[in-house]
């Protein structure tokens, strides 16, 4: 299902190489202002072409707003359609392709799945599929902003480059800590995506996240916890291979005197001195920072001759000429944090119980 | 919400203290045989109170099964009630926590939500929950096995001993590889387990899981991918802090050329050499061996004072004396068996596009 | 599937011959009052045996609760599992049948579906099976008191008996008009019960219910109109042919200035002056009284010989002898009031826009 | 929410005087040749502008397709985009109400959910929207065809003209009766419509729906009965005041001796010699023709003047000037078809139980 959510909804649709991308998010409060402006900004930093380092794919992603907006510019609380034109579609540089199945892409699995595929650009399995979700993101975001949330993702790893512990100074520092960024780490990942680049190879990255100012007691306990949110949405995201949140795989080889967080007297200034939870408790939000790490395996397509079967199973070598980052990781921050705000839209959507108990259902009027 | 899955689907209730787990499975297919005793093996794999590693509550877990099955013990295609009676429920254990919130545990963040809580073993957040998950994941599999699929996990770490890279074995030979399992490791990772319950502490763990024998095609490309619907029914369970499929989080350290799975000519024996990729493609299985990693955190509880709040946020020391398990990993590879099992039968249930464009919608008549 | 409702959802299981009929309310609001002498009250009403005009089977219906409530009888949050034991079943009564499939039963239509079926009583196309729906919209019935909301529904037809438009004192003065309730007419209707029965023959009938103090603003615009919400809760119910609601079927006669609803100025004492809409305009809730009707066939178990099929189609006349309702519509009103009340319910959890906008999202702590 | 359907899914956008409509329909199976001739002409069937007895307002009507089919036209699986520009809105013809509430209309209740609404023909609450339900009908139809499915829906009443019973023939000869169409009662609708016309009025009507060549198996036995998917879709058609299936309202006055239909002997040539229970037996489809009735109300905007509050209550006579239709049912036949067509393709795509226990799951390879 092309789906993502209950009651804040991203719904979308488009191939690579079609007439365009798009999609509809359903289920935004109406009254929120959105700057237009802000919006595009969060696309641009997902968009290509803008240096050797990612796709020479250049569109000018510019979104037409179809439905949900008044004249001011303000949600009306129905659903809100968009489109992207694919501008920049070239269908013949995968004619070679069409053919084939290129290892390590969803070429083949389309194929048993659906009898057939669009071999353009890999259809519906392209990365080009994300702009719309940049879009609902950062629609969201407008929302959130309201409320006080704020979402960061960070390149924090390319192959054996990057930073140690991404999440430990917020872990250890709730309320001062963030997110590292050091300019020579950054360099040393720049150099790595480019010397993949250079070796006609392609590289793999981490990227880290974290949510500041969510309110206490959104997600469900049992079936519904908001890491199991958290988790389904990023690994929608194509080439992401693992998820982990607070301490994270760590805590596997921790004692148990060492990974819980005490709490602070009063709950003040935060309800707990320390993170290692990563502000989720029970499947329930603690009011602390939400933040998590996500594994992103090199892009298959690399510019060297590879063994390709046909429908048949008879291979063939084929280089696949394609535009393409050596890093999908590089371009992936924006995308994450686009993810972690339609998750956390859609559990502020969902009535909190105290809330219900008390003044829920009181005639408007 | 207390529902897992869209067309298999497990519905729960149940507070640990209270007079009864239980469950509805909803979805699955009739005609199928249920050969009880082998349910009840499974449901007794995950049982406490058998060793002194595990946690001391003795619960005959016997479940008993209300509807949804005739008189010749096969499913009848409508949904199967089943209860398991609490019959060695203590709440006194807990009363000197009622007013109290316990660190790494939920009390916090279940009275945040509801305004209130069953203190008695935490409610809806105890382990004991799991027992349904086990049910009804047990009852899947006697399904699962007629469509020759089978699922397996283990215990691959636990504190600082363990298996280096698990599913290597799977990843390198999807053909003849297995889990690992080697005395002196799984001697030395109970040996772990002994130590911090003899420290009065809990210790952190690994679990791995492989699916064998599922047919290709099975998850949605884009919003409903297997590695989504598998990482959000794993970040259920309680404790696990993080997952992982295939090359997982060695993916983002390694280059393209290195974590591409090559077709195999002919797609014989299997469609590819390696299965880097854990079996799934653009969220669609490829008919290799599905394989990930789970990590969890240690028992929040342990049995030294701690300093715990009331609603009011003054803290006073306190030491938590029910009964718990002191590393929860060990008992759950039964528990991620059955999960895998819920979502595998779920994904199963979709119809296949190719199947429809075919013969689907024939009349039965 | 055998779930109701989107946020407050009822799952339900059972057999009329089995064990037990059971279900989960997930979704109920944590802190709410449960009067149980109250609920028993709802499912008494519904109770068969009573007289000669309703079904002789007897069941004592007194459920067992699970889970969900705390030691004060208040809601947790959690969900309520409940079950009722199936004390009275005699599925010999069926024996005659098991190879035959019943004029007007689903015994043809659930083995086209499962290839086979419980024979015993219909199984789950047993009207057993709403006892599960009493005993849950009894327990929101609780809580809709407690927000000033009342559900009322009384059976104003049978056969040829009844009042006219039941509806038109609802709809001409919705502040003080109600169901009509004349003892002449409730007679017409008892003899018309009775002289179906008699003449070992069956009759239909028709409900009408009204739901008042419902708060405005409740529904969705486009696919989660209140009244779709409504239509499709009551055609899940047994032998229900149809559904109207405000000026319903009259309306197709009326033209547009006998169709519409004037405002009253100030919206007061109420917003309009009639309720010719039903208390919903464009799906979403007016704060007017809602109110509908259903229309029920006859029971089709009739005790005469029929020509009755086996599974290749080779007839032969039976005569039932199950214990059935003359007059289904009779028992109805309880069950509708129930789902009606699931229905409200389950709008009410649906956050309102104009809510969040202001000050949802708001951290608790 | 703005989503019909759970595994062929419809979600729509767009206000009647916004930029444009569209929807992405979701769950088409692939490989199915769309005939996009054949798909406009149902379009067009709904269209205005065409006669003095319906709205004025001119659209082209003509759908961009933005994703989803192959260069052949073939569907992909993937979800179809699809817009319709608005090209003859005229925002100023609703000036004069931006203030006022309309009285009938969604106005009033779009002000309390929202706090807001576009004041511009209606927004989301005007009829415009169907063009995407008729779009996304259209699509599912050319699947639908090629199982042998065919979907009738004609006009049979307006006001006080029309045929007696309209679904009789089919009841009574399943086999060859059809909907009624008699050219001197046709011509009396018209009369009816034109006389509402001239005197500055509308009138309300009746449509008549009839499903033929449906696999038997369709619907869920319990809360997804067929009976409750078409009158959930019905009901969310605008000015639909109710729905009858089979007997429908006929049924409560009936005996039950009259209200079953008997099995032909060997099933042939059909199940069943009448049809009485409209092809749906235990919320099943039975094999036999699916029929049902919709009643309308007459369109709320009358070229009269109206007293109209402001959102503080304080009436002012106001005469609207829109664009309308002064019989609204004159135009949904072919969106009851659209809709009929929508829940039929998602009733189809769920696995029906004794496929599932015999093929389903095998391996495609």
């Amino acid at each position: 299902m092309n789906t993502l959510g209950r009651l804040l909804r991203l719904t979308t649709f488009g191939e690579s190489h079609g007439p365009a991308m798009g999609g509809i998010l359903d289920g935004l409060p109406a009254g929120i202002a959105i700057d237009l402006a802000d919006v595009q900004r969060m696309i641009d930093r997902r968009r290509t072409g803008r240096s050797t380092l990612t796709s020479q794919r250049r569109e000018t992603d510019i979104p037409e707003i179809l439905s949900g907006l008044d004249a001011d510019g303000r949600s009306l609380g129905s659903p809100i359609g968009f489109i992207f034109r694919n501008t920049d579609a070239r269908p013949t540089d995968y004619s070679d392709l069409e053919q084939r199945y290129r290892p390590g892409h969803a070429d083949y699995t389309y194929d048993l799945k659906y009898g057939r595929r669009d071999p353009r650009g890999g259809g519906r399995a392209s990365a080009r599929e994300t702009v719309s979700w940049v879009m609902a993101g950062a629609l969201t975001m407008q929302w959130l902003r309201t409320l006080g949330i704020s979402i960061e993702a960070r390149l924090t790893a390319v192959g054996s480059a990057g930073y140690h512990d991404p999440l430990a100074g917020i872990i250890n520092d709730p309320l001062l800590g963030s997110l590292p960024a050091d300019e020579s780490v950054e360099n040393a990942m720049l150099d790595e995506v480019d010397a993949a680049r250079r070796e006609c190879d392609s590289v793999g990255g981490r990227v880290s996240c974290v949510i500041r100012g969510l309110p206490a007691a959104l997600g469900d306990p049992v079936f519904g916890k908001m890491q199991s949110r958290l988790a389904e949405a990023m690994l929608s995201l194509n080439a992401v291979k693992g998820f982990e949140y607070g301490m994270g795989a760590a805590a596997a080889e921790a004692r148990g005197s060492d990974a819980i967080d005490l709490f602070e007297p009063d709950f003040s200034p935060m309800p707990m001195r320390t993170d290692r939870h990563g502000g989720i408790l029970g499947g329930i939000s603690t009011g602390m920072p939400v933040c998590f790490n996500l594994w992103f395996k090199p892009t298959p397509t690399i510019s060297r001759p590879l063994p390709m079967p046909d429908c048949k199973g008879s291979l063939k070598d084929v280089t696949a000429h394609g535009r393409h980052d050596p890093c999908v990781a590089m371009r992936a921050p924006v995308i994450v944090e686009a993810l972690a705000a339609l998750v956390t839209g859609d559990l502020l959507r969902v009535p909190q119980h105290s809330d219900i108990s008390n003044d829920y259902g009181k005639p408007l009027v």
